[in-house]
Parts: structure tokens; C-alpha cells; sequence
């Protein structure tokens, strides 16, 4: 009992270290975690590099197996630590964990998909907990809350949008035909969301007089409707923002409320707050 | 007589299954429609690739004519069924509806005509009817109504826009000249569009000094100036959507509804509230 | 004296007829005009569209002359007939008008110079007027009035940008030098316009790996900023049409003000307004 | 003791020339100054133009070198005669005028460093101390006020923005391969960046229809989410500019301003208004 007791606390101990950050233990391992994180990536970057993976591409395979590997230790430790491990490794933060082991075993068979490790980026969204970038998070929940609210309208919106770029793509390509490029209509579609989007790679751009005359329009809605999804977002953070900056508090007289976060005295009544 | 009436029955009952989506068979009917519309666009995406065209060439085309066939036959019975045919043919579903079969009948002609089949997309716009997305219609009535409302200053807006690319094309096309790509001033215009869009393709872009610096200008009036459609339709999407949370309170006398939250009595019939 | 007075009624009867819309030959005379600019802009276009001027060069040019001379008749009455020409001849039409006539002989000497004559698209906007378009106009001038009350703040952000866009661009074309395109620091510039202002043609990017980074720099901040402009824009938009749709009415009775414009009572006392 | 006296009012005498604007002869000096910037910065921008330099460089070079030893005079005045020498080297301005003369001396070792001295162009943000500017000096405060109070959800969003570059990026890499120009991850963010920021040069872009694919979901996302961070500052802007135009009455009592329209008692000491 006094063995499975000791289990227990350091099973505690560990999960105190791993996925807290409150004591210096904690707080040195995340530290430790989120430059192993930066360096991992920037030895995948390095390696995509043809003239580095020539002259260093050994240390960097080595350099990959050992994050690899020490990741893969601490996926193993997380999994052994916390209470309830499935639920875990189903959580945003779990599968994030997973895929950013496996590309590396992965690449044993095709070895470009070791390039998919760039997806430990966002093991370092972990930085916030972290350095108690609680008001970050705080301000990040307002952006996403912002645009969940406005999300049918956006909806409505992308649906628009994209049955305009199926239409038009395929307008343009019976216009202007394969011998200018627009060979195909998904390629035509793909010509019309770049030209929409006000991207203008001008990989494919149209030749004859009436495929400019279209793509002139269609450039000028695309740079007239984006008005639309910035009008949504506006207007929905104008709306939920604004009913913040009032106290809550109310005139104990007169009940009156609305007052501001300084005030001292009830503005309608005068009495004191 | 009994047959006339049972002739108006089977009307009756096929427009309920055409038109409405509130019975089994009239979802189910839909449903099929909407995947027969996926399918058969699919098609026409695939049939414009050069590649599968060689390879599958005939099956798309045995494809294309069930699926033209059915529409036409849905056709014929949306026109049986509706109790005033006129006004559905012309309509924007029946013309929708209409338009989405001529192509291929047309392409025996005109082969390319029939990749304008993509028309269908437009159909697929019942499918907010049929799974009952009324929320989302409401939203998108939302976005109409606040683009309606701000249609003149949109007018006026676009009204500058064209009066400044023909002037600004014009003067590129004095200044460039035909031996810069700025063979015309038709031409110079859609590159003034590409332009002030901020599209940018670099199919034609200006060589000489002068040029440049005037290309610059435009683009740094386009960049700006696209404050002026967002800051016209935020403006009014925020008036708009703040009338929303007026009180709900109705008169007791008149039953008008619309009051301010402070008011005290209503402003119609003067009557407390 | 009787001559005298009748030049004065024919100058009077020409007045109305030149500058009024208002009595059916007014009227009249304002479209005709209108339809003469505009076939006189298309003549101008499809003169440089090189195959056209081959093929029909001498009729474009006879075309020319034709509303040449009749706009210069024109400018001519329009001075005959007006109060104070001096006033006419420096007003904003008054220039236009002349602008638009003056390329025509000047091709006499620059041939080129004529295709400037699509400064007659300008005198279109009489149209506006012709066409008792006045809630046009109006909101025309609540666009020019948002504008300008932003006006300080726009120059504040254009010489925030233009002071950005040199230091960029100098530093670019110490970056990539000239072998890479960036051959001078003015052209620096211009690369940086394109690519602050997202345009993007393509026509010069960077290709060393330090000065594809800047330009990633760049590129983000000229993203992010197009907020501002489009932010002050939208505030200053917000900001003045609030105030317009309550009416200016005050109560009789208790004075309360702030009524809606449709407002029968008021609705503080609930007295008549 | 007169002596040290004389040279005290000596050095406070070209204190009020150098650093202030209200005598004529501090005036005098701040316009020779932003001209003799801007005539250098012409010299700089000039020097760098190919043609230019094989004819004129010998004098560009003299020119250059002029207004570098009259800067360097000015710097040693302005350490002379200002109080608090360090508190000056230290400054922002005092930053800028010490790097707007190095690079000449820098070039004498690396000859292409002198087109630094662009940075001079940030010396003519004292034209708004001098011109008495100082409105526009209040309303650019107004803008970074308005962007500081944002602060923190502009850096969530670049951090989000910044995320799905990486991401997007190597996916690309892994998709398109070397073959299609994407040749390294670093190469590949930077395609990405251009595309999400909707520049779009041209210069890589996707081949495969997958890349095709993949890009268009980038391009939509990057059209879509550069409504947030104008959102944001639109309503940060509208929040702040509110504000203003609460009542100009200040308390009869405590002399607080800063209270709403309706207020009928000082919200801070309670006292009537």
C-alpha cells in the first residue's frame, strides 16, 4: 500500500511538472519544452534547404531523432501522469502531441512526410499557459467569440463567394478557352478565387477582350465585397465591446445603472456608489 | 368529373412533393435534387479536364444527358404542377431552372456551350429551403438589406472608381505607349482595374520612370479608397443591427411596437406603456 | 434699345437652355450633350485600338473633329450666355470644358496628345444634375464630408506610409541590388508601393533569401495597416450619420428631445408632438 | 565669471535656434534644415540611378559629402548646447540624426552602405514641430493611442496569422515539391505570406492541382481574416472617438469634466450640475 502510495505521489509530482506551470519545476520544463519545440522546427526548416541538407544533413537527421525521441518520452510520461489518458489524448493539445512524433517514424517509408513536423508549431501555443498570458488569451476568446457570433453571416457570405467563383471560372473558361491558359474548369475556378481574392498571382490571366472585360468585373466585385465580411466582423466587435466599458454597479437610492468604472456618486441622484 | 378532381389530387400531391419540403416524400425528392445538381456540375468539372475527357469522354456525355433529362422532366412537372405556370417560368428558380438544361441542348451546336451548365450551382441555393436554414436566410437578408440601404453611396462610389481608371488608363496609355504592352486604351483601362483593385497580375506593367511613378499613385488611391465601400457598409450594418435591441415592449393602446428603452410612453398614440 | 433688349432676353432664353435642365429643350440639350461625350470617348478608345484606327481611322478622326468643333461651339455659348464668364471660365466645369478641347488641336503638334481627350469623361458628371439625380449628390457629399473631416488623419497615415515605403525600399536595394532588379532606389520605391499596397505585379521581387524576409515584413505590415485608413474611415462614417435620423423636434410640452422621425407623441410625457 | 555668463547665454541663445521654432531665426533654421534633407535625400535617391551616376556621380559625391560634415556640424551644436547631452544622444531623434550621418563615413569601407542615408527622411517628422503642425500631431496621436489599446489583439492575430504560415508553408513544400519552385520550407513561408496577404507576385506559384487546391484555401482564408484586424481597430477607434463628445460642463464644486449628457449630478462628488 505504501508502494502504490508512493506511485500515487509521484504520479501527482510529475503531472505537477508536466502540465502545470505553476511551481519553478514546472515552470522550467515548459521553458525547456517550448525551445526544444523552436529548435526542432528550425532544424526541419534547415534541412528543407537543399545547399544545408548537403553539408549538414547528418547532424540534422540526428538532431531530428533526438527531439523525436524526447518527445516521444514525454508523450509516453504525459500519458502515464494524467488522470484520465483517453480523454487526453482526444483533446486538441493530445493529437497535436501525437502528430508531431509521428511524421519523424513516418518518414522511414516516405521520407518527405517528415516535413509535416512544422505541426509542432502549435505545441507552442502552450506559451501562453506558460508565461500566464492569461490577458492574451483573455483578448484571443473576444476575437473568436467576435467572429462564432457573426459565423452564419459569414457562412452566407463564403457560399456567395464561392458559387460566384464557380460561375465565373466557368464563364472564363469557355471565354478565353485552353489556348490561354485556361486549360480546365477547376483551373479556371482556381483563376477566379486568385483574381477574386485580389491575390493576381498572373500565373494564368486572360487574353482576349471580353475574358478582360469579365475579369475586370470580377475584380471589381471582389474588391467591392470585401467590404462585406469586414462589415460583419466591425459591427459585431463594436456591438459586444461596447456593452463592456460600464460598471455593473447600481446607485443604491435610486437604482439608477450605467454609470462609469470611476465614478463615485450616482450621476442622477448624487448619492454616494 | 371524378376524374378532374382526381387529376386535381395528383396536382395537388406532386407539388407537394416538387415544391414543398415538409412531407417525407417532398425532402426525400429534394434531397435527391440537390445530389443529382453536385453530381452532375462534378461532371461538367471533370468533362473540361483534358486528360478525363480523353478517358472517359463518353460516359460524361451519357452522364450529362441523364442528367439534362431528368431536369427537363423535373421541369415539365414543376410547370404541370404550379397552379399559375407563367409566373414560375419566369421567376428566378425557373429561369434558373430553365437555364440549367438549354446548354446541353445547345451544345449539339455550339460544343463548348455546355460547360455553362455550371449554371446549376445557382440551384443548389434551394438547398436553404430544403434543410429548413431559415436562420441563415434571415442572416443573408440581413446582408442584403444593409447592402440596399447603402446602394446609392455603393453607386456613387463606383461611379468614381470607373471615372478615375478610364482618365488614369488614358494617361498610362499616352505615357507607356503601345511598345510597353499598353497597346490601347481599352486595355489600359482593364490594366488600371487590375491596378486600383490591388489584383496586380503583371501581365502588363509599366517600364518607363514616369509610369511607374504614376502607377504608384493610382495604387496608393486604390489601397486607400478601399476604406470607402467597408467604412459604407460597416457604418450601415452597425446602424442597422443597433436598431435590433430597441425594447420589445408593445403599446397596450396601439400595439406599436419599436419603442426606445427609456421611453415612458409611446410615441405613436401617447398612451403610458 | 428694343436690340439691346432682345439680345438680353436671347441671352437669357440661351442660359436656360445651356445650363438649366429644367424646361423640356433644357433638357434636351443635356442629354444630347451627354450621348455626344460619350460616343466621343468611344471614338477616342477604339481610335487606339490599333487594328481599328487601320481600318477606320479616317472616320474616327473626322468623328473627332465633328464633337471638337461642336464642343468648342459649345464652350463658346456657354461664354456668350453667362453672367460673369470670367467666373465660369475658372470654375471647376469651366476648366473641364476646356480641357476637353484643347487635346484636339494640340494633336496638330503632339499626335498622341488627343487620347487625353477622355477628360470629356468628367463632363459626364452633369449627368447628375440633368437627371435630377440630387440624392445622388447628396450622398456624394455625405462620402466628400466623411472624407474630409478625416482628412488630417488620412495625411497623417499616407506620410507615415510614404516614409516607410522610402526607407524599405533603400534598404531593398542594398539587400537584392541591381543585378536582382532593384536597379536604383526610386525603383526600390516603386517595388515597395506594389508590395506595401498588395498589388503585387511581379514585375521586380526579391530573390535573396534576407530580402525575400524584408519583403515578408513588409508585406504583413502593409496587410495589417490598411486597417487604418479604413478603420478612421468607418469611425468618422459611424460617427456623423448617427446623428441624422433623430429628428430635431423638441417636445412642446416638457422639451424633451431626441424623437424618432416618425414619432407622433412624445415619448417622456406623451403629449403631441 | 562674465565670460562663463556669456558662453551660458551663448549656448542657451543656440538652444532656442537649434531645438526650438518660435524666434525667426529658429524658424529660419528648422526650414534650411528639412531642405538641406530634403536636397540630400534627392542626392542619395539620384546617386543610385545607373545613368545618373556615370554622368554626374563626381558631383552627387561632393554634394553628398556637403550636407554630411553640415549634419555632423549640427550634431556637435546640438550636443553642445543642449542641457542633458546623454538624454539627447539617447532620444529618438537624437538616434536618427547620429544614423543619418554615419553611413557616408561607413561607405568610405563599404561603398553601397551610403544608401542608408535615406534614414535622413525620418529627420523630416520635425517639419510638425517646426510648421506648428501640431493638430496633425495630435490626431497621429489619436491613431496610436487607438493601435496601442489593440495592441494585444493585434498580436494574437499575428501570432495566428504567423502560425498558419509555417503550416501552410511546409504543406505546400511537401505537396508542390522543389520541382514547382517551392525548393526549401523558408522559400515556401515566404509564398505563403505573399499569398495570405493577398500580394500575390507571381513569382512562385502552385502548379499541381492539389498545391492549386490548397492555395485557394489560403487565398479565401487570407481574404476573410484581414477583416479582424480591421474590426479591430475600427472598433477601437469608434470606442475611443466616442468618448469625446460627452458634455463640455465641469463640475461646480470639484471642477471635474468628462460627465454624459444626461448626468444631473457630478459623478464623482455628487454635487448638482
Amino acid at each position: 500500500m505504501t508502494e502504490q502510495n508512493s506511485f500515487q505521489q509521484w504520479r501527482l509530482k510529475l503531472h505537477e511538472i508536466i502540465f502545470e506551470a505553476d511551481t519553478p519545476a514546472g515552470k522550467l520544463f515548459d521553458i525547456v519544452l517550448i525551445l526544444s519545440i523552436l529548435l526542432s522546427i528550425l532544424a526541419v526548416m534547415l534541412d528543407s534547404v537543399a545547399d544545408i541538407r548537403k553539408e549538414y544533413g547528418s547532424i540534422l537527421i540526428t538532431v531530428e531523432w533526438f527531439f523525436t525521441l524526447l518527445f516521444t518520452l514525454e508523450y509516453i510520461l504525459r500519458f502515464a501522469s494524467v488522470g484520465r489518458p483517453l480523454k487526453y489524448a482526444t483533446s486538441f493539445y493530445g493529437l497535436v502531441d501525437l502528430l508531431s512524433i509521428i511524421p519523424t517514424y513516418f518518414s522511414l517509408i516516405f521520407p518527405s512526410s517528415k516535413y509535416l513536423l512544422v505541426i509542432r508549431v502549435l505545441r507552442i501555443l502552450r506559451v501562453f499557459r506558460v508565461l500566464k498570458l492569461v490577458q492574451y488569451l483573455k483578448e484571443a476568446n473576444l476575437l473568436i467569440q467576435a467572429l462564432r457570433s457573426s459565423q452564419r453571416k459569414i457562412t452566407v457570405f463564403l457560399f456567395t463567394v464561392l458559387t460566384m467563383v464557380v460561375i465565373f471560372g466557368s464563364l472564363m473558361y469557355v471565354i478565353e478557352g485552353e489556348s490561354n491558359g485556361f486549360t480546365s474548369i477547376p483551373r479556371s475556378i482556381y483563376w477566379a478565387i486568385v483574381t477574386m481574392t485580389t491575390v493576381g498571382y498572373g500565373d494564368i490571366s486572360p487574353a482576349t477582350s471580353l475574358g478582360q472585360g469579365l475579369a475586370s468585373l470580377i475584380m471589381i466585385i471582389g474588391y467591392g465585397i470585401i467590404a462585406v465580411p469586414t462589415g460583419i466582423v466591425t459591427a459585431e466587435m463594436s456591438k459586444s465591446w461596447k456593452k463592456e466599458p460600464v460598471s455593473t454597479q447600481a446607485c443604491p437610492e435610486c437604482s439608477a445603472e450605467g454609470h462609469d468604472h470611476d465614478a463615485s456618486h450616482c450621476k442622477y441622484c448624487g448619492s454616494s456608489l
